[in-house]
């Protein structure tokens, strides 16, 4: 089971609306003649790829699987169908399948036809693995994560609204590769009028995360980066309200989408319905705060430079959360801290109140 | 030598205003006869009691000794005649001493008298153990730690001021350990009101470091608890055109320090006087802010909560420090990073242009 949640870890960002999946088939005698992952959506199943893989020597062996196996039609048949194809006598499950309208089914299907099934082996691994797919599936919005850079002493800019670089080249190579390994960037307004980014992965993930900004007033430059969308998608998310005609000012092919009203949490379930399973904050403090009153946000990444800005203006990575006493903070958990270049990245979830 | 290096470890926090030196003696055939460190102000210097320890043996031997050894009559004699006396052969020095006045002298001293000396033997590391000593040494005023608790947010507290705590239990432990291994611990008078800290090490380290506070005003509660010098001394360093009576009121028995004028670095000068070689300022925004501008910090705590504060006003640590661009803007390094409890502690110096 871990080498299959090994090779489910190699689809990794690339599977959404599905989650990451990975299984292993052994013989009768125990020997290893399958295995395989889910590389993408529409793609082989995992365990359709490792029975294929194994052909007849399937035949009386154990499938081991990271992810209940389905047992309905999608954009492939039930896995099911091939595992009682395969012959094979043993299914091992990690974990059951999260989403409460199937949970159990596949697994049920599989002992109706006389397989032997075991579940929940490794489950915390796998679910751990597919927080942000298992997130979707019972929420209905993607898993957020909200990148911020700052500095020592708290400082996301200078005072004269100067913020480039806090961060370091080798932090935001490190960015890229988290972009690559979401399904959407999202950035308010503010952000395409300040910085102009570019917000891709820089090539390391193809097709390239859709770009998301969300806006208030569709006052966007027409020349932004972001409009260039041969290199990336771009999805321009606006408030209902506004004259349509605002929209015909802008070039390429982005695509537009009103919302009423233009919230981060309305923004969230469209796009969990667009099939992503995660998405990334590059937000400004306005619109970080608002993402995250509304539990936009699931997990943070702290980009620490090592350095002191001072200031006597905030810019800081939050506005005001309302809080009286410290009982009410946001508390998180480290679940990780390294070096990149100079700065420290800090990678943290939210308390369970909270995801 | 890298015994010697530990030894000298031992007395690290209670050799000031003294080094941390460590030493040890070979005899003629190259075998551990004795060792040493220097423990504290007035106590044996490390070589005189590894030479002592040594006895005859130490005859036609070798000492290795971090520090050069001293050629002046302090508070104890000086230690090359020690040296002169056990017959050794042979000397290695780690560094020469810093102070800019003597180096050289003790080297030239044991050279002159027939005895083989080599020197420089890591000299780096010996120098980075003693890099509060020799800063002292060399500049006038303590090596400075400045202390801050922050969430992710990079905040020290909430809107309505509350800022206890942010950190957990066990970070507040280790900032007693930190305070064992300084001379000194500064506040302002606006921590002494709004927080009304004990300021100790808990025992840790006996004597307690001496407290000190900086005030414009001496506008503090005659019953705070830093105030109660049974536990601790406290210093009181206040602009000396305050009258005089204002310091009647306190009890105690708290030794008082004008200061013309009341700033940082008037301070940091006289607690070098009194022999501090390491400081560390546990102070508000404003405090911290000017000893940063007057070079008074060299090297930084941050105790970071994993956990969001959010706020309109300010409460960072820092207040402007008058950066327009990022060319401008302090640069630090991060020597260790590690959990304590839930929080992370960051152990940072200032780059080279700044310490």
């Amino acid at each position: 089971m871990r080498r299959a949640l090994q090779l489910a870890s190699l689809g990794k960002g690339s599977t959404s609306p599905n989650p990451c999946v990975g299984a292993v088939v052994l013989n009768e005698d125990g020997q290893l003649v399958g295995d395989g992952f889910h590389a993408y959506a529409g793609g082989c199943h995992a365990e359709v790829k490792a029975l294929a893989q194994a052909g007849d020597r399937a035949k009386g062996g154990t499938l081991f699987v990271t992810l209940e196996p389905c047992c309905h039609y999608g954009r492939t048949p039930p896995c099911t169908e091939a595992i009682l194809k395969s012959e094979i006598r043993r299914v091992v499950v990690g974990l059951k399948d999260p989403d409460p309208r199937v949970s159990g089914g596949g697994i049920s299907f599989l002992q109706d036809a006389g397989i032997d099934v075991v579940s929940g082996i490794l489950a915390e691994q796998v679910a751990y693995q597919n927080r942000d797919f298992i997130f979707r599936v019972q929420n209905g919005r993607p898993w957020g994560i909200l990148k911020c850079a700052v500095s020592l002493d708290g400082r996301i800019g200078l005072s004269n609204g100067e913020s480039k670089w806090i961060s370091g080249t080798e932090s935001r190579k490190e960015v890229h590769r988290l972009r690559a390994n979401c399904d959407a960037v999202i950035v308010g307004g503010g952000t395409v009028r300040a910085d102009n980014p570019l917000l891709t992965s820089r090539g390391l993930s193809i097709p390239e995360p859709l770009r998301v900004v969300l806006t208030d007033t569709l006052n966007l430059p027409a020349d932004a980066k972001i409009f260039d969308t041969s290199i990336a998608k771009t999805l321009v998310a606006y408030r209902a309200s506004l004259e349509a005609e605002k929209l015909n000012s802008f070039k390429g092919d982005v695509e537009f989408l009103p919302l009423t009203p233009s919230e981060p949490i309305e923004l969230a379930k469209k796009l969990a319905e667009k099939g992503c399973n995660r998405v990334l904050w590059e937000c400004g403090a306005k619109l970080a705060t608002t993402a995250l009153k509304q539990e936009c946000i699931q997990e943070l990444l702290v980009v620490l430079a090592p350095k002191l800005l001072g200031g006597d203006f905030a810019m800081t990575p939050l506005e005001d959360l309302g809080f009286t006493s410290m009982e009410q903070v946001l508390s998180m958990n480290f679940l990780s801290f390294q070096k990149q270049g100079n700065d420290l990245h800090l990678r943290l979830n939210c308390s369970e109140n909270h995801s």
